[in-house]
């Protein structure tokens, strides 16, 4: 097997997942000529998650927000990346094991992140599909863009209706992006195109179980995001809880809705791959770490990103990407200081706030003691999603498709690509 | 239903197919304001087809060379679009059906094109896929950059050296295209990427069962091809037929070549949708069409594209987009005048020439008396390919998209997005 092959005598750093956290990881340790890293994900490409919602509402192409794990690692010679599923973490005998033989490990950092949770409710999923891949979101697109086709070609007034609701779960910074995104296309972009229906009769609600939306932003900002969603035709339902989905609709309490499109971003829960470890999980399967990132009993192995939970004075800390890269730069840290035998103080966040975006032009925006919102909100946005969109030609195109989407109204990848369908 | 629904007493045109026929049917219709339009296609996108091979190796993302067709006739209120498939057509009662309910027309264009045929072997099609569709070119651009991933994470040659080799069947313009895209993307763009391979080993394999590639041009040009694409790596292998097809390889004759990849663009046959006209057809399943694209026995139905099987001295017109987009212009411009009472001359064919890619720098170009090979045939290539490429938009971002990737060897747009998988 040759991954198991050893070039000299540098410590082999195994890191399973290119997300956030892994590749950050890999580029800190690919600077230094003191270890060999070896970079495992079952996806050839890193994924720009905050701009997801963006390739669902068919603002954006995939390969805009995603580039090759490969390219984005190819100047650092002592950096392998290998695709493949990881099956097996042995922590006693130091290997990782996957479709891709065996890897032997001094270090190991497991950066899975999560995948969308239905409590329980796994039947839902194929109803509601929830927002993690590229594959989740070219699906989405599919949805979103199918039932506006089957409102332009059928006259049933039961039928249209239903093709023309919309049913967002969740009302996180996901469900509140995704829930702009349609009511900005069903107001702006839709309603020149389509002949038999009117668009703007279209019915957006999101639902939240709490009683606000937003819930880790201030509460004038969670006002302001509810004021800013109903300018765009959204409801939104708080206090509600979404006690069935089926593929006609979904039950809210008491309530029933009868729609074609329910999208689930409501709930994650772990990679499995943290069981594997054998060490204490929390109630969303994710791995509660030392304050060194590392786990009981193993100070070689690593966990970071959102399949960490880091306890701190305010609870865990959120499942964002800023945490993910700091502590991608601290475990690329931690390793290199240990080599030396040299000790590295606890890991701290700092915290450079939140955002989350309401359609084209508004946003919520808390840092500190600041809160914007509105266009201000929305610039600041704009700004921070572009310059942290890994890769240089990535950012040029998405700023231009931004432009050239905020001047005409288009939706430049309004693609709906069926697979493995007879082309007739 | 509402898709009967007249509009006062104009006649309705129905166009099955939005490719380049049909689509310019559409728009010339679309001008006039004698006539009401309905163009149904399975598809919601108008695919820019010569380009496809180019998202198949991963230099364009599918939304740069697809467009929705409701955006691309937003401005006609006359025209009509409705996605679906059409399962009858009553050319006695003048009715199409399918899964949006029954049409009526007066006037009815087929022009569903040709999809990709085995010879009878339907069974290969699983292991060598054509490229008709999106769905085609992004599956293809998963099996090549998947081949590349296999061979950088297994040791053993024979592995390697089966997925490090890449057999195009057809050496026609789009067998020729892919075959030099290969050569191009593993001498330039790969090599830096991958450490444990190199992509430089890459066997490419062109099997063309004729005496010479690219059999519809001038033989000089031919022999030019086929030395440029040796110079990129590829063999071609002519006066070779291929006798099987299996999950491991292809037989060619005697010969026996292990491989991964299998790309078919040997042959085409018509759509089923010619059968549903009672009319006769040729070997291929084409509608042997009257002079003015009309079918025998209903001077209000036409085909035109790819579909129509026209007789002319030099035999039947060859299946490209100026021939279907001459087509449909002239259909157009039939049904306006038939509905004034005025005959029409028969189609004409004005022949611009003809050109195929090899690479990122050359091409072979034939107009008239002139050929054209080598840079300055790219140059002309490339030029009337973003001239023709439909939309403003499109054009500027495929420009920028391939003055990028010329300077910089790259692929933007290397994803390989697995569906229905979970995702661990």
């Amino acid at each position: 097997m040759r991954n198991n092959k050893k070039t000299g005598s540098r410590p082999t750093v195994v890191i399973i997942g290119g997300g956030f956290a892994g590749l950050k990881t890999a580029k800190v340790l690919g600077h230094s000529k003191s270890v060999d890293v070896v970079l495992i994900d079952r996806q050839n490409h890193h994924l720009f998650q905050p701009l997801l919602y963006q390739v669902a509402m068919a603002g954006l192409s995939p390969a805009e927000i995603a580039r090759p794990i490969r390219s984005l690692l190819s100047r650092y010679p002592r950096v392998r990346v290998l695709r493949g599923d990881v099956t097996g973490v042995d922590t006693d005998a130091k290997t990782v094991v996957g479709g891709f033989g065996a890897v032997s490990y001094d270090y190991l950092l497991v950066a899975t992140g999560v995948r969308t949770s239905y409590f329980g409710n796994d039947d839902w999923e194929k109803h509601a599909p929830g927002l993690k891949s590229l594959a989740d979101a070219t699906e989405i697109r599919r949805q979103v863009l199918l039932a506006f086709e089957r409102a332009e070609a059928f006259d049933d007034p039961v039928i249209r209706k239903a093709n023309l609701t919309f049913v967002i779960v969740g009302g996180g910074p996901t469900g509140v992006e995704l829930a702009g995104a349609i009511g900005e296309m069903t107001r702006f972009c839709l309603s020149r195109d389509f002949r038999a229906i009117d668009p703007k009769l279209t019915r957006i609600i999101l639902i939240e179980a709490g009683s606000r939306i937003l819930k880790m932003f201030d509460p004038a900002l969670s006002a302001r995001a509810t004021r800013d969603l109903e300018s765009l035709g959204v409801q939104v339902w708080t206090d509600s809880r979404v006690s069935a989905v089926d593929e006609h609709g979904v039950n809210v309490g008491e309530e029933r809705i009868e729609t074609q499109t329910v999208l689930w971003s409501a709930g994650v829960r772990a990679s499995p791959l943290a069981e594997a470890l054998c060490v204490p999980l929390d109630r969303m399967g994710r791995v509660i770490v030392e304050p060194d990132l590392s786990i009981p009993g193993h100070p070689e192995v690593f966990v970071a990103g959102d399949l960490a939970h880091l306890h701190t004075p305010e609870g865990p800390l959120p499942g964002i990407a800023p945490v993910a890269v700091q502590q991608g730069t601290y475990v690329a840290q931690k390793i290199l200081e240990s080599i030396k035998g040299r000790s590295t103080p606890p890991f701290v966040y700092r915290d450079k706030g939140q955002m989350a975006t309401i359609g084209r032009s508004r946003a919520v925006v808390e840092s500190g003691r600041m809160r914007l919102s509105g266009f201000i909100a929305w610039c600041a946005w704009l700004f921070i999603h572009i310059y942290y969109l890994s890769g240089f030609k990535n950012r040029i195109f998405v700023l231009l498709q931004w432009t050239w989407s905020y001047v005409t109204f288009g939706r430049g990848a309004r693609l709906i690509v069926d697979h493995n369908e007879d082309d007739a």
